[in-house]
């Protein structure tokens, strides 16, 4: 496997894409996604996890808000990891992802996740490099578990931006009435550790067994586009299908 | 290792041990369990499980009343893992068990445990062999995962009983009218599938990280002497100590 290096990612739109072309077929994705979460709630027999990191303003909300626009909110939720309570503290880091991973026929999407246990974390120096390395493996037997053991298909999607878009959307923050309730003023302390970050995502970029999607996130209508894509994709490749009643089954209704 | 084969396992008592002795020994082996265990909940930084697995029959209630007499429930938890109901299904098989993992400064007592997914699911064929073994990997994964992020000592124990002395507790259900609320007719049935029962346990035993405790249970008394040693033993090695406050510390109350 070749080694990624995040400085060597564009995190712009490609030049050869029509902006508009491309929310149009986002729109018209997320219709085709609603589709396939409804056979897939009908079947229940696989489900989907989707897990969004990034940085700070990296876009995960307004992902989430476009891509699964056409979900039935009973088969889709999202769960976003917030600084741990002190029952979640008390046990392992996984303890509290395992309990949210989706059900047969249902999709999760994961608003940050598991990951940030070896991001922020070893950012931070809370952990040293000897417990990243054994919570990388650790992920890997969990996700690896959730796929063989719970028909589970997981989607990664690494949004990647760069550091001037960064500042650029948290400005926003401050500037326009309607986000600043976004605004937190340790978002703008966090961005001192930029580099450190850009590190520790790719220790995991590098070291997960299930690939990850790296998503050039400084255009929103190219991220939304991307994502769609590979979302659309993952779902047709599961090939969800309606349960249909035989004739002799329909007897005992 | 040694290839454990049970066959080749004693489940009587040794005969060099008294009975009246034993039994005087366990009873003060329960209050210094419950010492420490008031340590352990005291000191918050470090948690026991301990997993119970044997036939039916073998005693599994009967320990966890004698071993932990002396501790304060607030505490020690137990949890008897039962047929799974229908959102358990619809999980990996160690969502549930994963649930119920102490927090630090508790003793959990696993009533059967994840181990029954390669147990009792292989015997009647609703797995197969890779799955088996898929799942075995899955749980020295979550095992180590729970010891190296958690501080989770796990003791396991296999309750070793014959075929011919489960038949007579089992009758013993049948006959003593304060044990006919422990009778299930499923637990003969269950009894015909003695040999592949140890065929699973045998595995079970051979291909776990962490070892097991093999306990001869034919004997109650010795059952529980010899499980309350380990476990004595287990907290002992924790060393478990009580948070004193130093003088400055004191000034802020």
């Amino acid at each position: 496997m070749a080694k990624i290096k995040l400085s060597e990612i564009s995190t712009n739109a490609p030049k050869h894409l029509n902006k508009n072309q491309c929310e149009l077929e986002t729109i018209d994705m997320a219709i085709q996604i609603g589709q396939l979460q409804h056979k897939l709630y009908a079947e229940r027999k696989q489900s989907l996890l989707v897990v969004l990191q990034g940085m700070d303003a990296s876009g995960k909300d307004g992902t989430i808000k476009t891509v699964f626009a056409d979900c039935n909110p009973t088969g889709i939720d999202t769960y976003g990891f917030k600084k741990p309570t002190s029952e979640e503290i008390a046990h392992d880091f996984l303890w509290r992802v395992h309990k949210r991973t989706p059900e047969t026929g249902n999709i999760m999407v994961f608003n940050r996740s598991h990951y940030e246990d070896i991001l922020i974390q070893r950012v931070h120096q809370w952990i040293d490099f000897d417990k990243v390395e054994k919570r990388m493996k650790a992920i890997n037997a969990f996700e690896e578990l959730l796929e063989f053991d719970n028909n589970t298909k997981i989607l990664k999607f690494y949004m990647h931006i760069s550091l001037d878009r960064q500042e650029q959307k948290l400005q926003e923050r401050i500037d326009d009435p309607l986000k600043n309730w976004k605004h937190k003023a340790e978002d703008w302390e966090e961005r001192k550790y930029w580099n450190q970050y850009m590190e520790a995502y790719e220790y995991a970029l590098n070291h997960s067994e299930i690939p990850w999607h790296i998503v050039p996130s400084d255009k929103r209508w190219y991220r939304n586009y991307h994502i769609s894509k590979i979302v659309l994709k993952a779902l047709e490749d599961m090939h969800p299908e309606m349960p249909i009643l035989k004739h002799d089954e329909s007897q005992s209704v």
